[in-house]
């Protein structure tokens, strides 16, 4: 690893002299440093927005009062232009009280919550369960006229896990080397479609666990230990489901499928009081501004999102994130820089259902795609099929924004930068990050990552970005979880992110010429002329 | 590992040679293989005892059903002398409802349990919470006339794990070979009395807690992720607690404390529903009997304890070492085997408590230890105090039992045996262990083990051992934890150590002589003259 890092560190250097002369000197970054280590109020962000005001399901309570709170800190800091910004979403949900137990054969508290946007129970009901795996609607004939007056199990149990990895860890230098590979660009045209047929699945379960009579319908957890998700999809206006959903952890659930089996048959006893919230079907993301100097209206932006699940506390994803923008935000404003460009601090609503948060600033400010021919009405869709359309039609806005960085992956430290196939940025970005080898961030890899709010931007030709950091326990156990509490965050890592943001930012802002772009996107013409779809994608 | 596999069978080759002809021929070996792999009931009963009948804690009713679920399975099989032999215990108790959330600042169904044998609340009632962190008497004036109507946590909240092992494993070659490593025996005469003084804490505190008037008390979970495990051990007749204890998930009890400090101050709404059983307050051990030929009345004996904490099934801990015991009787029967010694198989109460099953038949059946001064009221305390007690003194059956057999490791199959430092008996049972090397037990490690059944067996000069089975995640998740349910067992490797048992056992009654004994134990005279107490042995 040590040869690794001296490599690394000999290659940034080759390759950043031939540049002009740094956009930031090392005193300014010296100045951050001591701003964010020495007086760092990242932790008293967090704690707030993940003890205090919880998780924030997208047009939640807990939502409207992060939007309020968040902004309301930006003011206090002395942040400009503090606003939010809505875009058609759906129903806000929120769950006030849960309780599943099994009544018989023996009394057994169950692990268990309700499945975000599902309706609640008419009081506490109890009713025997019916295992009846169902997942497409081939399955709906084998258990007509059998699922009245039941808890209907609709997954199939598994055999448990033997969790032969660590939960936590650090990349290695090794590991890190392996994400600077170039891979080309596959297109399949069709995959978005085939993914959208599947999306209404959901919703036809719901009408025929209605129109049978089921009492409520129950999933397991897709992991071992206890750990809850509880994440449904149909938030939309009247798109909501009619049938109490619950989730149960996969010890609760596979046991009752083994009782279901062999007997004696279980009954369980259900509350779920839930509240939808329809006042404001607007969801909003939250802006605040470093004012640059700059006559153009260039700026550079920093994200992430700030709406979250709800089974834990949306802490690692993303109240570590968000609180990492807030937090470089914070720092540079408390040096009182004048930036050249204008810095942003941009926190997204309904990242979790499909980016549509930063897709709608996108489609608002950047560039627009050709309309889709039936306008998919779920997030998911729209998320499936937006990248998918042809051409891509630049906004008056589209050449101010010089660069948007993203932070979506925990609470670890920063590592390095993914450079999204943009070959182009890659000297600039190795400048920006080359102050922070000393602490542990080394590594520009060429490499395209998906699944946040970089992802959009990226696919409108805009240098959008998404940092390496250390996975942690994130994606064993925290991701989406129970569990996804402050607790589990990391200080010093929190702090020095927000230290390589708040530097990077700055050095963006700043830099004499902007960081290059790849070539503007088009359709690609090139697929596998053999090719088969994946089956994986087939209903 | 292959290199030490084979070294390690060149070994029992060359030590096994001299030994009198096999006591058992391998086609009779063969016979429990198929028995145990091909008619394999384990997991039916494992089941049932599990799922079924579910936690077993001493003297509660889910203990009583599995004292006569046992039973009736030994006579349906044809086992003879299926009986059950009390000893004085204590109180049952069992939690028929549960429940734990917070109410204010904002609504969160809290992760918690009922610490065993403390009592309920009356019905429904909120509280505000108080950190107070009490662990030892020197602490109560802290917290004097602050505690009243309030729900006191007492644990002082950590900082949470970084877990950098993987949770599952099987032991390497390399981990066995060190296992046979001889550690010569350390004497602390003073260090049982120095746990005993500390025992009555418990006691003092719920006093101090009763006398300030509080709600409720509360510790943390000492296991990241959501995980409880309830253990409470003030379970004798008339020292039961009086005020209603819950341990809560470390993230809610962490989550809690934080907001305890910097405010809203937490309300937390509690439900404990238990009830105590006093009609009996014996513990039964349940035995049953494959009668030998010998008319001696020889016997060799294998033994699982039945009890179990409430946070689970008590699948891994002991349901697992239970079906095992209980299917080894069951192939041996199945075959119709006339051994020359009789062969008991014996399921414990009280080993959670402080090995107080075993200990009873010890002391009513094989040795006893001079009493004690002040006789002990709880079990730990007995624990603790009973082996450092000299002399000991032979009862009429000591010379009876030739050997006993302990299965307590969760589901993991047999890797080997621990020979308890009894250097005479380590040809024999390599010679017993040879037959299973394919099947990965190739291990007779001289390393001496405590913590379950066999110990008090040991302690007075019975051969008594404990198997080495690959821990498999039993230690990292599953011991005491909400989380030891049977879909965590692994039916191959029950099977396994079913069928290894079944082999050692029918060895062992047939051997031509029985295993040699260690010296008879004497009170040990060498002590550490420069030595002081471990700081952690005192108050």
């Amino acid at each position: 690893m040590r040869a690794f890092t001296a490599t690394a560190i000999a290659a940034v250097a080759l390759i950043a002299s031939p540049l002009a002369a740094q956009s930031v000197d090392r005193a300014e970054i010296a100045r951050i440093i001591d701003e964010g280590f020495n007086h760092s109020q990242i932790m008293q962000t967090a704690q707030t927005l993940m003890d205090g005001i919880g998780p924030r399901l997208t047009n939640s309570p807990g939502m409207r009062r992060a939007e309020d709170w968040t902004m309301a800190r930006y003011r206090d800091w002395g942040l400009k232009n503090v606003h939010k910004e809505g875009f058609e979403f759906g129903r806000g949900w929120w769950a006030e009280r849960f309780s599943a137990r099994m009544v018989s054969p023996r009394p057994i508290e169950l692990t268990a919550m309700a499945i975000t946007w599902t309706p609640g129970t008419p009081g506490r009901v109890s009713a025997p369960v019916i295992v009846a795996p169902i997942t497409s609607v081939d399955h709906f004939a084998r258990y007509k006229g059998k699922l009245a007056g039941k808890i209907v199990m609709v997954t199939l149990p598994d055999d448990g896990s033997e969790p032969g990895a660590a939960p936590f860890k650090r990349w290695s230098g090794e590991e890190l080397a392996k994400f600077d590979t170039y891979e080309q660009p596959k297109y399949d045209p069709e995959a978005a479609d085939r993914r959208i047929k599947r999306l209404d699945f959901a919703t036809r379960l719901d009408a025929f666990l209605k129109a049978e009579g089921a009492v409520a319908y129950a999933t397991m957890s897709s992991r071992d230990g206890k750990l809850l998700h509880g994440n449904g999809y149909l938030f939309g206006t009247g798109e909501t489901q009619q049938v109490p959903g619950f989730e149960i952890a996969a010890e609760d659930y596979r046991r009752l499928a083994r009782l279901a089996k062999v007997g004696p048959a279980p009954v369980v006893e259900l509350e779920s009081v839930v509240h939808f919230e329809d006042a404001d079907t607007k969801a909003y993301n939250v802006f605040a501004d470093i004012p640059g100097t700059d006559p153009s209206g260039a700026y550079v932006m920093a994200g992430a999102h700030l709406d979250s699940w709800t089974a834990g506390d949306g802490a690692a994803d993303n109240g570590a994130g968000t609180a990492m923008v807030m937090e470089a935000a914070r720092i540079l404003q408390a040096m009182g820089v004048k930036p050249k460009r204008t810095i942003r601090f941009a926190l997204w609503a309904g990242e979790e259902q499909g980016l549509l948060g930063s897709m709608a600033y996108v489609e608002q400010h950047i560039a627009t795609r050709k309309p889709a021919a039936g306008a998919p009405s779920t997030g998911l869709a729209r998320f499936y099929g937006w990248a998918n359309r042809w051409p891509v039609t630049r906004q008056p806005g589209y050449g101010q924004l010089a660069a948007y960085f993203n932070l979506d992956n925990g609470s670890g430290k920063i590592r390095g930068i993914n450079a999204e196939n943009n070959l182009a940025a890659v000297p600039m970005l190795r400048e920006w990050l080359s102050p922070f080898g000393s602490m542990g961030a080394n590594t520009v890899a060429i490499r395209k990552v998906g699944g946040t709010d970089h992802v959009f931007f990226s696919a409108v030709g805009i240098p959008a970005f998404q940092f390496i950091q250390d996975p942690l326990d994130y994606g064993s156990r925290l991701h989406h979880t129970s569990i996804d509490t402050f607790d589990h965050l990391k200080p010093a890592d929190m702090r020095q992110a927000a230290v390589i943001l708040a530097a990077f930012l700055l050095q963006a802002a700043n830099a004499e010429k902007p960081l290059p772009r790849g070539a503007f996107p088009t359709e690609p013409s090139v697929t596998d002329p053999f090719g088969y779809p994946d089956p994986s994608d087939l209903d």
